[in-house]
């Protein structure tokens, strides 16, 4: 194996000194000169028409600079670019009518908060109640309430996607498995609000700066809204305080800030309040997961069919690649010759549901994994041999046409089992009322179809100078959004010229100064944006060679750069310092400046990638990851409440970059599953949010995680870049059901749905 | 002549509607997040030791937060790193000793400026005095004190350079002529004073935030004062009122800045109020310039010897270049085959002489231009015939080695004198008191000899990026003072792409995100940098071109770019947009973006370059500028004041890029030639200065500006970008000359010294 010097280290974040010592600057703490505060006006009704909206008595409030409404900003509507058939049906303020508690109605901009929150009570909105629906399958009922024109049964978008020949399975099957899962809503819970500051130029310009994932396609989408050529648009990214999905879009809040400082000509900001990052920031999809699967004797899967309801809310945002993910993730991790996977996103009148942390996975996997636990006790199987059995391997290629390059699943499954005692424990613990249980999950790494594709169809980009003095600027398109992406760049640019970590300055979150990405999200990064990186980097690298090798006599290939040094491969006396190498090849080059370019994109058919979010096929990401995660559960019999003792959780993650960071990853991912099988439940009732706040929207605390073992499983990916492929994401998903699993294992009783409530399992116990 | 789209046109500076609204960030309008006020202490004394230096009662202060002697700086001190050997002998807080009143001597920082202010009259310093020298020929006296160890004489450098053999020349003229004259100190009064703000990372980088012209050469020496490597160093210029060489070099405030950041662990401002921008922050050069010069009968000059003393005050700085940059001047702009020019610098105890608009070229070419309307006088000989007799032109290589590549000399007198009416009027007008008077000059279009010399020796460096969104981002090392940088160099690129100028981002003004510049000085902006930028734009458009021919099945030769279209000469239906072409070069090239790079260098000999600072010979510049100006005047034989009825201004800047500013520029210098000759003189007794304020620095207001007429005189030069020369220094000189002229022609009085004063035309009345 390689030895890198920087690649592969525990190194601390670029940024943690600042973000511990509290002097990191988010959005909310830029003051801007003569900045306004914004509030937004939102509906109280579900579902209503709005004959008119009255501003006249805010106008003359003292303090009070702009209201406005969809008139000051128009009729085009929001959403993400990722389809080929996009569905922007979202209006950053509301047309004609209002689609669930909390749309936005009018915007205010004011010299104070207190002032901004007075003006909102002086609108006055004229509404028409209409008939709301918020089941999903009422949704879907003949007569039931259009939420949108031209969207036939309130179905927002499908993917059905089918391989081999399904029923022909079932028929061939020794026995055929049925059963309903179900999956209820979760929030973000980034502890940075959603916070945005409009500033609109004298030169015709505007400046959003503001937390996101996706610096780019908010700039596509804000330049559209706001009739902007694109060149008109400039998104500055300050520190993110996390994003989890929520931050991959516009907002209206967004639209607002430049329309409101459009129309008085100062900075305006506006932060949302905890109550509306839970109610108007996107949601995870509540699932319910109709599942079917033939098997044969010895446990051997030969077909399987899902369907999938998706509660998407009022709007689609990014919860358009929704139905496309969910088929992906059902097709991703074991062998299934045939296979007919349908998921169908349904609008209600309900806050919508987007991109979350594992974006569908946690859901599907959900599902899929109680299955398999099913299947495993009616056989008479090990569930953890039953996972060995059909877990996919390198070189496979799936129903659904992912091609498997590297895979780490089986191991990963093995250490997650024998990590727990597996074999000591499972199915002996149940007299102290304890279990022991399994997930697993398989994901992507990095989606390919960009949210607003370039040309050429890529997804990430970089840039390196090299100065004079001996130093680099990366100028990186890949946003930092707490994970650590600045670090990550940095180590991957560092190891490629072989220089120290701190020769290298990095330039993120300006659209202006940085090469394009398609965002942090999809957990893109480390793969796409780590490859730009490293070309960009060995692009330089190749200027300073040849100067290097002109001046030694040596041979280019013989070279290299390690330690902030070039030099004869063996001969570390015979070379030159990075710094003398820039000036050597400045020398050599009339003074041209060095500078390396680097792009990356997947070498696949665009056109394939570009249908993908309707066809369900195709071969979306340069590489897949794979996990398996492992509880052990104590169940109160008289409270209900689950303990989960300890969970092992084995992620192929490639090479890791920073091995730390990648545990901080997995842990953290580990936190959002217990949290999705324990806690976290957004109670909505008639469209109405119940429960948002921290104080009754129940986050796990750290009282509730157990003791913890990451285990790293390290595989070699040839396309990543020094072989790290994702790790983000893919934490979440093994967690419910290895915790539901154990729940089995330890008290007998099967929980279909998430969370896992203390009264579910009272009611199961009975 | 090539009709261009951007170039020629008198647009609005880039940056106008922001300024003009109030809304510009200087860097005094920056609040960062716990900054603090940092204010210096100053020696009250013109030379004396430093005994002790208590500051415990400052630090118990409430709310001082740190307080720095030079034991917290080190002992290493500043200076420009332009020339063979550097003077550098300021330290950023005096060390054993002050050297003048004003003399930085401890720095505090505070919670608020009235508590710094208080802090630091409980600084107790023990000193002993010295005693001191205010003059330059007392200075260079035997047994005068010693300023600075290990200089003779208290000379701090000279240069004396020679062509032919003077003393030759003079045995062969008919006449030969001595004189004496004196110009005396002005100030700057750029209306923003100088302001940094220090900001001590966590990471151990230092960020300055400063108003400066020459972020690259203020980078790299505060890293060397701090003792850091540059890469630690990051120089960020937000909006800059003005520098006039004023700010072209690192001052003991940065260094405060930085080092009571360091301490304190805050961010540190210091603004310097008025009267220490008057005390402390450079002056001119003083001069007493005697001149001596040989001709024939028919006014032909054939031998010239001057000898200038400058009084260079207690430091370097960036006085050093003046005796080399005054040789240049008084061997540019008349053909003299014999001289001999020596300019030497003395050490006083008085603040420091620096870079001042057209730097010693106003009082160089006062004193020659005195001296040919004396020679014309004496010989009969109209002043305009002389000059036009002597002048330069195209052609011509100068004693001390300067190609004239393009000038427009002859043209620029001539029309100067036709538009003030030089033949119905000298010598014609002097019953009523008025006359007319001409005075003229040479410069350069930017030094070759750049403060910090990167290793292919080149003075500007650019690049640009072209957005897929089909805009382009400008990253220029050339620092916007107010002068219009960013409009020139956005126009130059816009130009040379082919696209309108508001399709144009520039990024300027920070060390880690721009190319070098050699600096905002010595007139190199538009040449220097904007053939870097016009380069740079030329080789991304190069890349379009290959995209655009392919598709066009045309040759890349037939192609032209304009109004944001490529397409083939003469055809202009027959190509595609400036962003289609940039997609289509990404497409061909698998998505690499579309990026060019450009730096500019004088092809000269290195070594001749960098020596020239002691050895006065050499071609300094890739080009010359030439200028002259006239002046009608009223004297008021009561009062003696001076009234400047008309003046005329002709100069030569090769093609103007932007008409509008060309003339602001000139209008600007017309202003301070107007303070130099009759109203500004920084008056110093004992080496203190007695005016420190616009109360009593007398700056010209609108009332005392005359009718003006700027005659834009245009070449072709061939190595500069679409032609453009320099203008921003070149019009000050001639200014004073045309006005002591045209004073002797009104009323017969010589004045051979600067600034006029009504008292000095009374006296010599009498």
């Amino acid at each position: 194996m390689t030895e890198y010097s920087v690649v592969g280290k525990s190194l601390h974040k670029v940024d943690s000194l600042e973000k511990v010592a509290g002097k990191a600057v988010y959005t909310n703490d830029m003051k801007l000169s003569g900045m306004l505060t914004g509030k937004i006006l939102r509906s109280p009704y579900p579902h209503a028409k709005v004959l008119n909206i009255d501003t006249s008595r805010t106008k003359k409030l003292q303090g009070v600079k702009a209201v406005i409404t969809s008139k000051d900003i128009g009729n085009r509507k929001m959403g993400v670019a990722a389809s080929n058939r996009p569905i922007w049906d979202q209006p950053a303020l509301c047309l004609d009518k209002v689609r669930y508690i909390g749309d936005e109605v009018a915007s205010v901009a004011a010299v104070d908060e207190d002032t901004a929150m007075e003006a909102l009570e002086l609108i006055r909105v004229d509404y028409k109640e209409l008939p709301a629906v918020f089941d999903p399958f009422e949704a879907m009922e003949p007569g039931a309430p259009a939420i949108h024109d031209g969207f036939e049964r309130n179905i927002s978008n499908q993917v059905l996607t089918e391989s081999g020949d399904v029923e022909q399975g079932f028929r061939e099957s020794y026995q055929v498995f049925e059963h309903r899962y179900e999956i209820k809503y979760q929030a973000h819970c980034a502890m940075e609000p959603h916070s945005s500051i409009g500033v609109w130029g004298l030169d015709g310009r505007v400046t959003l700066y503001t937390s996101t994932q996706n610096p780019y396609n908010l700039r596509s989408i804000l330049a559209y809204v706001l009739g902007l050529p694109e060149e008109k648009v400039r998104l500055v990214i300050p520190k993110v305080g996390g994003g989890f999905g929520g931050k991959a879009e516009l907002f209206p809040m967004d639209v607002c800030c430049a329309a409101l400082s459009r129309k008085t000509g100062r900075p305006v900001k506006i932060v949302l309040s905890r109550e509306e990052e839970f109610g108007t920031t996107r949601v995870s999809h509540p699932f319910i997961v109709d599942m079917k699967t033939g098997v044969k004797r010895d446990g051997t899967l030969i077909a399987k069919q899902v369907k999938c309801i998706m509660d998407g809310g009022a709007y689609s945002g990014s919860g358009l690649p929704g139905p496309f993910l969910s088929t992906l993730f059902l097709g991703i991790d074991y062998k299934v010759p045939n296979i007919s996977l349908n998921s169908i996103r349904v609008y209600t009148n309900k806050t919508v549901a987007g991109a979350r942390r594992g974006y569908t996975a946690p859901q599907a996997h959900f599902a899929e994994n109680m299955h398999m636990d099913m299947i495993a006790a009616e056989l008479g199987i090990d569930p953890v041999e039953l996972r060995l059995k059909n877990a996919v391997a390198t070189g496979y290629k799936t129903g659904t046409g992912m091609d498997i390059t590297s895979c780490g699943f089986t191991e990963a499954i093995e250490k997650a089992a024998n990590c727990i005692g597996w074999k000591e424990k499972h199915g002996k613990l149940n007299k102290m009322d304890k279990g022991v249980g399994i997930g697993s999950g398989g994901s992507l790494s990095g989606g390919s179809r960009a949210a607003n594709i370039t040309p050429a169809n890529y997804t990430a980009a970089a840039m390196i100078k090299l100065h004079t003095e001996g130093f680099a600027t990366l100028y990186s398109g890949a946003q930092d959004i707490g994970q650590g992406a600045d670090t990550v760049m940095a180590m991957i640019a560092a190891e490629e010229l072989g220089i120290s970590i701190d020769k290298i300055q990095i330039v993120t979150g300006d659209t202006d100064l940085c090469p394009y990405s398609a965002g942090s999200a999809s957990q893109r990064i480390t793969f796409h944006s780590g490859m730009a990186t490293k070309r960009a980097a060995a692009d330089a690298k190749t200027h300073l060679f040849e100067a290097v090798a002109k001046r030694l006599e040596a041979r280019v290939d013989d070279l290299e750069a390690r330690d902030n040094r070039i030099y004869v491969k063996g001969s570390y006396d015979k070379g030159m310092t990075f710094r003398e190498a820039i000036w050597a090849s400045q020398e050599d080059n009339k003074g041209k400046e060095v500078v390396g370019h680097g792009i990356w994109r997947h070498e696949v058919d665009p056109a394939e990638i570009k249908a993908i979010f309707e066809t369900g096929k195709g071969n979306y990401a340069p590489a897949y990851i794979f996990s398996a995660g492992t509880a052990e559960v104590k169940v109160d019999r008289e409270t209900g409440r689950v303990k989960v003792d300890k969970f092992c959780f084995a992620m192929d993650v490639g090479k890791p970059i920073n091995p730390v960071m990648v545990e901080g990853q997995l842990e953290g991912g580990l936190h959002m599953g217990i949290g999705l099988s324990l806690g976290e439940d957004l109670i909505i009732e008639n469209g109405m949010i119940l429960n948002p706040s921290f104080l009754n929207y129940h986050l796990p605390t750290v009282f509730e995680m157990p003791e913890t073992d990451i285990i790293i499983v390290e595989t070699d990916e040839p396309k990543a870049p020094f072989g790290a492929k994702a790790c983000g994401e893919g934490s979440v998903a093994p967690v419910g059901p290895a915790i539901a699993n154990a729940i089995f294992d330890a008290v007998g009783v099967k929980i279909d749905s998430l969370p896992i409530k203390p009264e579910s399992i009272l009611k199961a116990l009975k």
